[in-house]
């Protein structure tokens, strides 16, 4: 049997959610079960951690040299957060997509919304939401427990994420993490089979039509 | 934890290819593998054959019958085929739709196109492409052995349907029949957790943000 390969457009798939929600779990999790997808690698203008990476974990840059980037239209989203700069280039992220890879991003409404004013057409939005308030409020506490002068700024910041859910295309409720995984691979294995990305479809039918 | 049931509105999962691609194969397939989806029953004209059953495989009507009910808008679709008529009705579909409920069809390009003029929001809408010209003329040359004389009204009427491939919104090439079940499935999964089909998620929501 011939498997013929279409030439396709990579997807940029797009993860957001309260903090508290399983986000950074969820997107692992896909990186590691599914093939031809990445994440995407940030601009940032904040100092390394401890065994980060330049180039895997970020691209560390100066403040000016961040906002030379911004400014000449190199980033497709970005954002200040307490004082530090992060922003998405867009020329990394071009070149996955007419490779035909996937790109994962784990941004906030903000970033989506940068995204959806540049680049609709090739986005794929996800918003998980956690199981209920009760369990939220609870994960919320516990990560604030180092400093908990902040569970009231969690908890706005969480509010906050979770009134921009219409924004997004596809909705998982996180109550089963294994269920979750499956969710968004089953998003992204069917986004990959839209007519409007399968670049090489015209050819295709056009030969197969020789043969009729 | 918490395993919330949101309440959503099914999918209209409309499946075309042309004769000889294996769209019967999979639509069986799919219904035996997943819950929740039932396949359409059409209403026809044509007289039942050995084992049918009346409103399982097809309601058998009267052409006075079946003229009445496209006449007052109770078919979602209809067509004439070698002087028998079948037609989609409405009631059924809306029941199981409004039930959180899905249901495939195996129609023609005619057939979507009629679907998409009434009922476009709740439709997805698949064709299944064989994996190339020379396979598809194989097939339809073993399937015509009975009756030799219509291999070249399968290719023609195989050719035309083909030429609709582009108002689909998902193409499956056929070249595995394990993939294309993986894939349709995941078409399925992935349009279940659409934002607009979880009509329970503005309760869901607002119940969550009490808790913040």
């Amino acid at each position: 049997m011939h498997s013929p390969t279409i030439e396709r457009r990579g997807i940029m798939l797009v993860l957001s959610s309260p903090s508290g929600a399983g986000k950074t779990t969820l997107a692992r999790r896909l990186l590691t079960s599914e093939r031809g997808i990445e994440m995407s690698v940030s601009v940032t203008t904040r100092n390394p951690r401890q065994g980060e990476v330049h180039g895997k974990d970020y691209f560390f840059v100066s403040e000016t040299e961040f906002k030379r980037m911004r400014d000449a239209g190199d980033l497709l989203e970005w954002a200040r957060v307490f004082g530090n700069y992060y922003g998405t280039p867009a020329l990394a992220v071009e070149r996955a997509l007419a490779g035909g890879r996937d790109v994962l991003f784990d941004i906030d409404w903000q970033g989506a919304q940068q995204l959806n004013e540049k680049v609709a057409q090739d986005l794929v939005r996800v918003f998980l939401l956690p199981p209920s308030g009760e369990v939220l409020q609870q994960r919320l506490e516990a990560r604030a427990q180092d400093a908990p002068d902040s569970v009231a700024r969690r908890m706005s910041d969480a509010a906050a994420e979770i009134s921009h859910w219409a924004e997004y295309d596809y909705v998982i409720i996180n109550s089963d993490l294994e269920a979750s995984v499956a969710g968004l691979s089953a998003i992204l294995a069917a986004e990959r089979l839209r007519r409007e990305r399968l670049l090489g479809l015209s050819d295709f039918v056009r030969e197969m039509q020789k043969a009729l």
